[in-house]
């Protein structure tokens, strides 16, 4: 990380290098409330109103948007459209990534049900479970397949993307095959932290307990909140 | 917040005012190896072994259980269930909470099958939608009411907490009713931001979207990415 060019040529590319975890994190809430503005049809945006809106600073909304080599215009705002491509592209919403769901239960079953993949480009192509009552049917057309045909389905489709869904005892045995396909990235909905798997597949971890959690210890101590 | 007083009687209170937020947040993960533990019937841990086993560095660990009074022993590590037992009652796991699911789609009727809730001693006890075919009929033995009963059972109910669950075009409103209760916290599933609800209800957001996001824009930007 020492020598990197920054790159700041605005049309072709984009200094992601640059880019600060912070204002990745923010990204996907851009990409919402753009999408918000596009579905009222509205065409420019200052950083006021889109700061208002969002509850962040104009002059934070400036400098988020300013590391991805700036889209606004002084004193004209925003093209929503523009900015809302341009996030999506950052965001790689047109990448057109391929997700497995690994775990048939019924969150894997109410994940594949949701719109949420398709709205933000990602198609989920197969789901995998070993129980023989739900292998080989579907769910939102989504076909259930026996996880014993896991690497070959891997092997002979694109996969980019595995959401693992399944009982945490198993979760860092399913990890390590995954880890072994041509799989780039593990949504990780178990509550195991999969450290210590081989290769260097991206795990981003969701960890509703620990959600949970957080909120049992909110309401616990909310005498002592900051509010 | 200015004159606060520090607490330091260790067996009756605890320094809660002044655990940082990022303790706070590594505390369910504690909550998670220590019940590990228990299950192997450890009864002693070093912070040299809990650090291995956590991946978080020793002396992290050390400054972490500090900020509660501190629970181990020089040379002779942690009684495990000593700082299990502490852990719950900083998480609120035995504050008994009850929390209702508002939404019994997929999602909402996942979450309130799933075993996470039982673990971390939260007790969910009715889950409300408006459709009526679903209304009437329970999951996993809890009852589904109409939505518009909702506010007469919060009153006449102990409910600490609502989990969020229906589609976002909903949220804003439905969250102003809860505030509107003695409820004190929403688990809030929708990908709406529930910003400027009124009253002092505490938000904790899971927002899956854009944790999905955040995934696709790490596989867009892999060859980027600092590992």
């Amino acid at each position: 990380m020492k020598d990197k060019e920054l790159i700041t040529n605005e049309e072709n590319n984009v200094a992601r290098e640059n880019v600060s975890a912070a204002v990745i994190k923010r990204l996907p809430r851009y990409f919402r409330y753009l999408r918000i503005l596009i579905r009222e049809g509205k065409m420019r945006i200052s950083s006021a109103e889109l700061s208002r809106r969002m509850n962040i600073t104009a002059s934070q909304i400036r400098q988020d948007l300013n590391c991805f080599g700036g889209f606004g215009q002084q004193g004209y705002g925003y093209n929503v459209n523009y900015l809302y491509a341009r996030i999506c592209e950052l965001l790689g919403v047109g990448a057109g990534f391929q997700a497995v769901i690994i775990g048939g239960g019924n969150l894997g079953r109410a994940l594949a049900k949701n719109e949420m993949f398709e709205k933000r480009g990602v198609d989920v192509v197969a789901i995998f479970d070993s129980d023989p009552e739900l292998v080989g049917t579907s769910v939102n057309e989504i076909p259930v397949l026996h996880v014993d045909e896991f690497e070959r389905y891997a092997a002979t489709h694109t996969v980019d993307m595995a959401v693992l869904t399944l009982p945490k005892e198993y979760a860092l045995e399913m990890a390590q095959r995954i880890a072994e396909t041509d799989i780039i990235g593990i949504w990780n909905f178990t509550s195991c932290d999969l450290d210590g798997i081989d290769g260097d597949i991206i795990v981003e971890n969701v960890h509703l307990g620990d959600s949970l959690m957080t909120l049992n210890y909110r309401l616990a101590n909310r005498n002592n909140e900051n509010r």
